[in-house]
């Protein structure tokens, strides 16, 4: 080991893990409990209107039936943590991830742990407004509990329907608040047939979590799937751009100018298409050539490059991160990404992340390491760092164990020099090598 | 210059220069005398209501007006070669370009020559599908005879409106072909509110194209507008999305498979999308991790990956190729990319294609540059090599001319050549540095 990697390993005896991206939500069934009782009578239809739609989803082979039963079987109790408590730490404690950021919808292989009236990940103005509210309503209380069982570890997102009723918004985002939510929200990521985020009838929205602290999500999960019969591989090439969509919409209409302490937050969309999007937007702002012929509305109410206000007011929970994607990442921005496990969900790292991390941050330095897989998340979601300590000391990975010190480690290192120098070489103007990756 | 060098240029001795995004448009008024005249009435509604569009899309402020009239200005008996055959060889000489193929529009600042009726790269199904149709013909009659003037060198694409009216659709795709249109067709990019096309009723299109060897065309213009209020950035943030959209669905449905010569081509949407549409589609197929949940309908249909359907059916019309995009061309395949000036539109490179061509292709190996500028359009578009050899021989770049042969030459083509090795590093598995810039 080389004096300069074994100074930065002693910076770090062990990685504060935060995953920004988990998954918490009851048996569907026992939602029941949790929803004002006027609509129980609503519940038991949609327990049945749910069974016949997995039913059709099994019947017509869009989902793999031999893979859900092994995942089912190999992890039968692991996935209990999905709602009970004390399972979940212990999974979590595995997985040496010390914090969660907590999105609804437990279970991503059939269904059996939703809120209620689609209030989940899939929510959206094809929703009865009333009943969809209530759904949330109902998993947002449970939720807090939940979190007050852990505090200092569970960072819980709650779920506002923000389409239909924005004073009901507000008010749920403010009972949030004071439950102690401090994960944020989850708003809709796709608005239809409701106004576009650009409108300014969502601005309480906006001027509420500002004022809260609170970040707004989006996660992946709706599309246009009307638009895509039977073709399961449209939803997949198209499902992210549905959920990114709104963070240009409230860029280039100037949110992020209007409400400078906004933090808006794009989850479990990956992260490989933040440069691009970045480079694309920075360039038409900076009246690059092919965008000399744009009227000057284009950029009147803004004063700041794209790129900024991104830096400034966003964040991408970029779950199980991909060599890829981390070679990316200083056009991405160090600072912006972090990092996810997806618990408890088969297309995340549990309950193997250990490994998966190994291989995927191997090469990157440890300063960085640091960021991305839990300073970055401790700061957006105001985690007790010093309350964090003991589970880190107890659980938390080594640079070690990420295989970050080894003989080559400072040469593993210096390969990223060229590519950090660069930064955004739109920007700057200097030509470098990247690395990117399968 | 090294002998490798030298080797490669004494093989090169002029590039063939094809530009795969040209435009072609008479001044609005003389479309009357190429439509039906049973339409001539529509005919001076329409441009009637033109002028009022144009007036308020100056009043808003979504044109640069000083720009506008600073670009008509300078380059006034240049931009008559939008239409006049004289003219446009002198342009298209002047630059260096031997061979084009040639899209609607020829003004892409004020709008004055477009085909009539919405007929251009704006067409879709918000159009009065009759009077499209007869548009369509218009342009397309008036296209073929600009192309006779001198065959060797154009390639018109037709205007097919496809969404209302199949068989008037094959019906014109027929005539194209007998009128000698061989650049193929242009389809609407969003076929709203139409069925998508991976619906069947598409099918008689795509086997016409493929019978007579008509490459199927989208081209950037339209987007989802009514979402974007008056934020012009949506628009540029969005607007290639909408019109490589049709390619995925294409793919997905299994048209490539069913129509194996089908050639699809999508132009002026850049080229920086396509390495990580092929990634996420490719490790998909391959049933990576987060893809083991879904059924196999997802691939049932197929025999491929989504990127060899891609290299065998697909081609990027690049247009002006920004130096970040041919640093991706092993991903996305040198032999799928073809360069463009977009004559005589100012996003691109005319009047000055020479300085923008040294800029991008200075350290761009002369094969692979050979392929890009105009051998994989003349494959694709069946230009008659021979026949374009005096043009080439009177006014093709030179590798000196592009700045490729130069006393450090050699070293920058090697830079490439851990990139080149590495390919798609998702299937090769060989992690490789790239050269993305700004």
């Amino acid at each position: 080991m080389t004096e300069r990697v074994e100074e930065e390993r002693n910076a770090v005896e062990r990685y504060l893990v935060i995953s920004s991206d988990c998954h918490a939500g009851l048996p569907n069934a026992q939602y029941r409990d949790w929803l004002d009782p006027r609509y129980h009578a609503a519940f038991e239809e949609e327990q049945v209107a749910r069974a016949a739609i997995e039913s059709e989803l099994r019947s017509r082979g869009l989902r793999n039936e031999e893979f859900a039963e092994e995942w089912e079987r190999d992890n039968e109790e692991g996935l209990r943590g999905g709602w009970d408590a004390a399972r979940r730490d212990k999974e979590l404690d595995a997985d040496g991830v010390a914090g969660e950021v907590i999105f609804p919808d437990a279970d991503a292989v059939t269904s059996g742990a939703s809120a209620p009236f689609g209030a989940g990940l899939s929510q959206g103005g094809d929703r009865d407004p009333e009943l969809l509210l209530a759904g949330a309503r109902a998993h947002n209380r449970w939720l807090a509990e939940l979190c007050a069982d852990s505090p200092a570890r569970r960072a819980g997102v709650a779920i506002v329907p923000i389409l239909h009723d924005i004073d009901a918004a507000v008010a749920e985002i403010r009972w949030a608040a004071d439950a102690g939510l401090r994960g944020g929200i989850l708003i809709p990521s796709m608005w239809q047939p409701y106004a576009p985020y650009h409108d300014a009838r969502y601005d309480p929205v906006w001027a509420t979590c500002q004022d809260l602290e609170l970040p707004v999500h989006v996660h992946s999960g709706t599309a246009d799937r009307d638009s895509y019969g039977e073709y399961v591989g449209m939803y997949v090439s198209e499902v992210r751009w549905w959920s990114t969509r709104p963070l240009w919409f409230l860029m280039w209409a100037g949110k992020f100018e209007q409400f400078p302490g906004l933090r808006f937050v794009v989850t479990e969309c990956g992260a490989f298409w933040v440069p691009d999007l970045l480079w694309t937007s920075d360039i038409v702002y900076d009246r690059e050539h092919a965008a000399k012929k744009l009227g000057k509305e284009l950029t009147a109410h803004l004063t700041m490059r794209p790129s900024e206000y991104f830096d400034r007011n966003c964040s991408i929970g970029a779950s199980n991160t991909r060599r890829r994607e981390l070679a990316r990442r200083y056009e991405i921005g160090v600072g912006n990404l972090m990092w996810g496990n997806d618990f408890p969900h088969p297309e995340g790292t549990w309950p193997h992340t250990k490994e998966w991390l190994r291989a995927a941050f191997c090469d990157i330095p440890i300063d960085e390491t640091q960021a991305i897989l839990g300073g970055n998340a401790a700061e957006v979601y105001r985690f007790d760092v010093d309350a964090l300590a003991p589970v880190v000391e107890r659980i938390g990975p080594t640079p070690d164990e990420l295989d970050q010190t080894g003989a080559d480690a400072e040469g593993r290192h210096d390969k990223w020099a060229e590519v950090k120098a660069a930064g955004r070489p739109w920007i700057t103007g200097v030509e470098a090598v990247e690395v990117p990756i399968a």
